[in-house]
């Protein structure tokens, strides 16, 4: 069986029975049923993860995966390739905006190179490289399968190294110039909607610019034929490989039964994979942001999930999981910590 | 001159320099320009609300203003009056849910006794009662305009209180069985919406309930006929104590030059009243979190403010604001501590 095989077979359901002592509580707490919205249901959520109907807090980890788009050539991107290992490197020194945010949130970040096109060498690197970038999706596969599998692996991996490392909780993080283009594809596809509704400006296109990347787009998707209905096939034709390494990082933290935050769009094209694979991995799932390209509110929409900030944010790279960690250990402190009505001697609703 | 009124003559322009100078610099660190959304303008707000092109990080403070409301008597709540000092009590120990998520922000709480029905007495309490809750608005004026200005001058006091003990950052909360009722009525009039339109379930009502405190609130407006253009008179006629003490809140931390995380729908119609008094106080105000309260999205809109974070809470308390200083301290931490291109080495944009 291989590390893809294994890792879906071992995702099950979340643990009901902790999940309703979650639900009881809070509905224990000095406050009316339900009036802290998502972080109640966050709360539950996690109960069902970890199996405890207080779930615990703990080591906090930003897996950002970085690889390259062959695609680039279309002249789909406002930024050189280059810059992304020079992004890689300044991960790796702590000056970019991930870093500042997970330091904030008291997460560590881990950087992995599985597709960079360049070699990058850096102290702290996780270099798991499948190939040195994608090819050009416009004009075919944009990798082979056993490629998407491997760097889906590699995803799988690395989550399984944090959580026997001490991770409770895990968020995704990507950095590729380009990929907010195979993003779109595998969004459209993967959702059934047409490449104009899920495509945006990426790191800054102008009108122009942005039509070109829609008829990108619609050439990927009409030269490859990827099958909606094998995300696979969807992840290796239009797909990139940091893509197809947050699809792992998700399936690996959901079959080691930690919560996952997912990132913005580019990591909700990685989510769509994994719950195409495996649609029990959403139950791990938690939207950290609405990011502001066009596509994420109709990934997130597939995937059934309701982002907690709406901050037009749309960087990548976990910074806005990095924040969604703070808004889960509020949730988890609300249950913990909070007074019941027996103990405060507050009255209950007349009824 | 009365404190209100040197309170209004103090609210400022923000700092156009300083704000042109952390545009400037936001440009420069290792991200697509705007591509931290919300982050980026709040640094810009800051730096203009503080006079620096980099923001203080500094102590932080949650004023949960506590009010009875007489309209209770009309069944628009789901909880008997006792339970506003039962809470009150509640925060004084820390067992409530603005205790735990302000622990969690790092900021303190103050709560401020400005209207209960009943004399509570507890270890920390501010008490500045000016009556023993409001009069029933839907048979007459809930309060005298000279009772609302000495409420609104409760919340500016403490406001400055706080400032001069050392607080950079003040947020707003609220406590007071019945008062999502007065805060629709504040909200339909001066935003000019139909009740319908701004009225939820408060802390729980069913269908028939909401329709009931519907009819109040039209019931509460056709016999005072408050006068829109003159928040004093709206206010007083169908407010609350602890609205105009928010109200006050907001203006006393604008006249000082400090930013106010404005919490949900309560404190939204006390910043309403504010920004009628003092258009220039929306330039110090950060809207936390969109409630799951009909009116909340309305009064938003009429303030100018987006909000950050979209959980479906409906507490109060000043529970999303204590949520807010930690996004507001990420956009701080931003724009100090991110890398500039030039440091990084990484290239810019393709011209």
């Amino acid at each position: 069986m291989s590390i893809l095989e294994r890792t879906l077979s071992q995702i099950e359901e979340l643990d009901g029975r902790a999940m309703e002592m979650a639900r009881k509580r809070q509905d224990s707490l000095t406050k009316p049923q339900g009036s802290l919205g998502a972080l109640e249901e966050i709360s539950v959520q996690l109960a069902g993860i970890f199996g405890r109907p207080l779930p615990p807090l703990g080591k906090k980890v930003v897996i950002v995966m970085a690889g390259d788009h062959g695609v680039v050539e279309e002249g789909v991107s406002l930024f050189p390739q280059e810059v992304t290992p020079q992004m890689v490197l300044n991960f790796l020194r702590g000056g970019a905006a991930i870093n500042v945010l997970a330091r904030h949130a008291g997460a560590e970040v881990r950087v992995v190179d599985v597709g960079v096109a360049e070699d990058v060498v850096g102290e702290g690197l996780i270099v798991r490289k499948i190939r040195r970038g994608t090819a050009n999706m416009a004009k075919g596969p944009a990798m082979s399968r056993e490629e998407a599998v491997r760097a889906l692996e590699v995803g799988i991996q690395v989550a399984e190294e944090e959580v026997e490392a001490g991770a409770l909780y895990l968020a995704t993080g990507d950095m590729g110039i380009g990929n907010t283009t195979p993003s779109s594809a595998i969004t459209a596809v993967l959702t059934g909607t047409d490449p104009e509704e899920v495509t945006g400006r990426g790191t800054g296109l102008d009108d122009e610019g942005r039509k070109r990347k829609v008829e990108v787009i619609r050439r990927a998707i009409r030269v490859n034929q990827p099958d909606p209905e094998d995300p696979l096939d969807v992840l290796s034709k239009v797909g990139g490989l940091e893509i197809a390494g947050i699809a792992g990082v998700v399936l690996g933290a959901a079959a080691r039964r930690r919560p996952v935050l997912v990132d913005g769009f580019i990591s909700g094209a990685g989510a769509l994979v994994a719950a195409a694979l495996a649609p029990r991995s959403r139950d791990y799932m938690i939207a950290s942001h609405l990011s502001q390209e066009a596509g994420h509110r109709a990934a997130l929409g597939r995937l059934g999930l309701k982002p907690l900030i709406h901050a037009d944010m749309r960087l990548g790279e976990g910074t806005g999981a990095a924040l969604g960690f703070l808004l889960v250990e509020a949730a988890v402190k609300i249950i913990s910590e909070m007074a019941t009505f027996d103990e405060a001697g507050v009255s209950g609703p007349v009824s």
